[in-house]
């Protein structure tokens, strides 16, 4: 084993290359385990292993800096750059994060897991160092699915004029997660199918040196390129080909499902069988249905289908009433309002990381502009996931903001009816939460008018304390007031507050007539979010509020029960806390 | 007088080509005219008369859809759809705003005010119009200057393969704002020096047809090129190539100080004296101090230069330690996150309604890499302008991102203490609000440590009530303290907040023992802004608090004094407020 001897870039600079090619193979097989057992970005990593090697020979990390763009592809770098027992030793293989991490490596600059962010990043790395007249190379490794996002693109024409030394490899398996859309692909197909030597090629109009490298997966051919590179003065893009999935037959057979695999996949022969009713399938029936009575509804995405659902099958049965507009959520917001503004039915599906992309189209292009959107957003709540996808900041991020009107349903029927209402509907811009959770359902069919703005739902009436349960945590609220009453026998108020955008005010300040606490529960941070809007409420009033939710931080792959008990969102805590407030109020009355 | 019988485009079908050439000169004389009486955007509109009037002869607005970029371009498109008095008539100069009004005219399609967002607009246009069949044209006129930001790359690449009819017209005056950067530019250079025959094009490199118009300001000539593209089933790019504040010699020699004009500047013959210190003309003498003597230090700014006094002189002796990344704020923002990630000391100048391009860069290019930037936000707070350009929305968005310290000094020195301790330091991700306000000052060095997070001032120490007045607020917070003290002798305790991201929970608990009413005072809308999170601090206290700001609206050019009146935010009406809250307190106990 040659991987044996390799513990940091420099065990790489004495190998032949041939054992660098056979490295390569050893590293795949590594990562293939690996990944196959704890999950994680699969045909991105197996593509990338010669050309990591090839930097890694080339270059001298870290004095030389590498930026990965979105980082899911740093497998083979985390391999050469002192972690390998991450891949290699079953016991570490949580170890270490799927994304560069400062804290782990010298060799990682930067926390990373949006796409697109990966050429200004390495600007600014540029920038400082000659700033102090330093000498080394900065590289942006940004594959091709990278490029369309709005960021990556400014960063390509700032890139372009910086001066000085800044290589930008661009990886190309002509894949984004699902296959890609845009013009720039054109380009690109051209370049490909001219060897690099087409005229009209979309980096040296911006004044990039361009250097083509057909056999991306050869690690002897990235090498050769590469070093002519090195050390250059000015700004260089390397445009290199790349197959996603490079060496494993069904990963290269099937690139958008091998993006990223569930642990065990290599391992299943057959497809599972009919999967339960969840979210995503009863959305995608729902907009099937809708569809094709409605030529006017139009499914727009930025890039994730595979996050809601959106099989090939359903983007073809879809046909041109779906538009994958590539990595790029600024753009997807500004096309469905106006689609909307034109009385077409966008329904524009996005993950709540990502919505952090449009805060200022959200305002302008969709909110001042009134345009009768509906906005499907998924993955929010707390959760354990990495820092970079964290599904907690959209409530503060969507909900202060002028006129939108954003949706936590906390079932089945009033899902479904907050969606038909949100299609039909012609005077707002609408966001709906969709609940990150099993689905639940209340087997009746839901009939409430939505367009009665802010109107919240009593489910169960009672006194003393008043329990708002927001979106998926009205099962949570549900339970404390099952324990408020069992064990305590107070009768409490349950609320669904229905909307987090704004707050029932004729409803809270009825309950201030026999109640003393008003208790909020939200799936998210409370900086921002929906409780403060009714202490705000009720801050001049004898009323109590307790809020319960997220803390303003990152948590970085922090288990969902460490969270819920450092926020106290345990039904136990909550009840807990509920009742030291409660004492204190009847003590003092 | 042509001008005279043109009130909707229908007029122009019937004029011949000299008629059309003489009435974009009595068209110029009237925007002149108009301009330089109420102020407003003067070359982009000199600019673009001509091929405003040829868009308007060949196409058949409002059925085909024409959608402008800023729209700070429209004035010529406003005389031309029935708002003609707007501009011939002194007493109607201020009945239209300086933007695209859908509720002024059906010629207008979008509320428009930030860059870039037109052919993503476009996109959206076209496309409803395609689900249903439907004929007409759909343009987009967008500047050069706005190409470079996010969301017009993102919108090219997906309107090049959106298949049908689209037509964007690239408004090239060689200018952003000031001058332009980026390599974009270069290709635009180069296509304008062969008369767009270089076969490495930009535009066509992602698919589109191209047509260059070499005399943007010559109808005859854009008019016989519009005529061609007309009806096009496919996207087409017409580069057409004018002269910023054409036909003003003036405007056409200076055109970044001609790009806004006050009123009364053409009439104005010598520059004016010395100009009184203010919170810009600190900046910039602080940072020519600190730049001259560490090479690290670096100014950032993207395409605002005008805002922040950075003039060509400032620019020009920073030299390789300013960098204009043109309009792209989400680079910006990116940019200098790794600048200060390299031990570069980055300045990050930008204004608060651009911000909002740039959630998820300050989430997770800075917040989440701690990288120890300082980010100064200019314009922040309530105020009389435009729609699009409202100050009010940044304590919610910036302060509820994890890590970041948002400060809101309320002097002068206050001001540079924080720059300077920001500038040093290496441990956060700082934003200042840059107080928009005449300047103050205290008289007194400031040496407090801010690295103390969220401690707040206690200013003057009283009882009964507490008053935290937020940087801009600061003034109004002494105000409301001497009318309590002189109209009921109640001496109130006055306290500058000093954090706008976090609270003081060790004085907010201390206040408990002798205050029974806490007030907030903000100068940004209360929704996720600072208030509210002191209100959750004493949720479930005794403590009343009552928050006074902004409410979450989009208000357009109303005047603030009409806009406190509407928030209770005069002096009178906060203490009208807190008077009748301190007597049901006092009543009550």
């Amino acid at each position: 084993m040659i991987l044996e001897k390799v513990n940091s870039p420099q065990d790489l600079k004495t190998l032949s290359m041939s054992e660098l090619t056979a490295l390569a193979d050893e590293m795949r097989d590594v990562i293939v385990k690996k990944v196959n057992t704890t999950g994680g970005h699969f045909g991105p990593n197996l593509g990338i292993i010669e050309a990591t090697i090839a930097m890694h020979y080339v270059f001298n990390s870290p004095v030389d800096k590498i930026v990965f763009d979105v980082s899911h592809q740093c497998y083979p770098h985390k391999i050469l750059t002192g972690r390998k027992e991450g891949f290699t030793n079953p016991e570490k293989y949580l170890v270490y994060t799927g994304y560069t991490a400062p804290e782990e490596s010298p060799h990682d600059l930067f926390k990373v897991g949006h796409t697109s962010t990966s050429v200004s990043l390495a600007c600014g790395v540029a920038k400082a160092r000659d700033l102090r007249d330093e000498k080394y190379n900065v590289i942006a490794l940004i594959g091709d699915g990278s490029l369309t996002g709005g960021e990556a693109l400014e960063g390509l024409n700032n890139a372009a004029v910086l001066g000085g030394n800044i290589i930008i490899i661009v990886n190309d398996n002509d894949m984004s997660i699902a296959e890609n859309h845009g013009g720039i692909y054109d380009n690109l197909k051209l370049l490909r199918d001219t060897n690099g030597q087409a005229e009209n090629n979309f980096f040296t109009s911006m004044g990039f040196e361009y250097h083509y490298i057909g056999e991306g997966n050869n690690v002897e051919k990235v090498i050769e390129t590469l070093q002519k590179v090195k050390d250059t003065d000015h700004p260089v893009v390397v445009h290199l080909r790349t197959v996603k999935g490079h060496g494993c037959a069904v990963a290269e057979a099937n690139r958008e499902a091998f993006h990223y695999i569930m642990p065990g996949t290599l391992d299943k022969k057959d497809k599972p069988a009919v999967l339960p009713e969840d979210y995503n399938s009863i959305t995608t029936k729902y907009i099937l249905d809708k569809a094709a009575k409605d030529k006017n509804l139009i499914v727009v995405n930025p890039a994730t289908p595979g996050v809601h659902g959106f099989t090939p099958d359903f983007r073809a049965k879809l046909g041109r009433q779906y538009v994958d507009t590539g990595i790029a959520e600024e753009h997807a917001v500004a096309f469905s309002s106006a689609l909307a503004s034109q009385g077409a039915k966008p329904i524009l599906a996005i993950m709540t990381s990502f919505v952090q992309r449009t805060y200022d189209q959200l305002s302008q292009d969709l909110a001042l502009n009134n345009s009768p959107l509906t906005m499907l957003v998924y993955w929010g709540g707390l959760s354990g996931a990495d820092a970079t996808h964290l599904g907690s900041f959209d409530m503060s991020l969507i909900s202060n903001i002028p006129n939108i009107v954003y949706l936590a349903p906390t079932n089945k029927e009033e899902y479904l009816a907050m969606l038909d209402w949100s299609v039909e509907q012609t005077k707002y811009p609408v966001a709906i939460r969709v609940p990150f959770a099993p689905l639940t359902s209340s087997g009746v069919e839901d009939t409430t008018d939505y367009s009665k703005l802010n109107k919240s739902k009593v489910l169960e009436k009672g006194e003393e304390v008043a329990i708002l349960g927001l979106g998926t945590f009205a099962a949570k609220a549900k339970e404390v007031k099952d324990a408020l009453k069992n064990q305590f026998g107070i009768n409490a108020t349950l609320i669904n507050p229905v909307y987090i955008s704004g707050i029932d005010k004729e409803l809270l300040e009825s309950l201030k007539s026999n109640h003393s606490l008003v208790i909020t529960l939200e799936d998210g941070i409370l900086d921002g979010g929906f409780g403060e809007k009714v202490t705000r409420f009720y801050g001049n009033s004898e009323m109590k509020v307790l809020n319960f939710g997220g803390k303003k931080e990152f948590t970085d792959r922090v288990p969902l029960a460490t969270l819920y008990e450092r926020y106290h969102l345990t039904t136990e805590l909550i009840v807990k806390d509920t009742m030291e407030n409660l004492k204190c109020t009847l003590l003092k009355k």
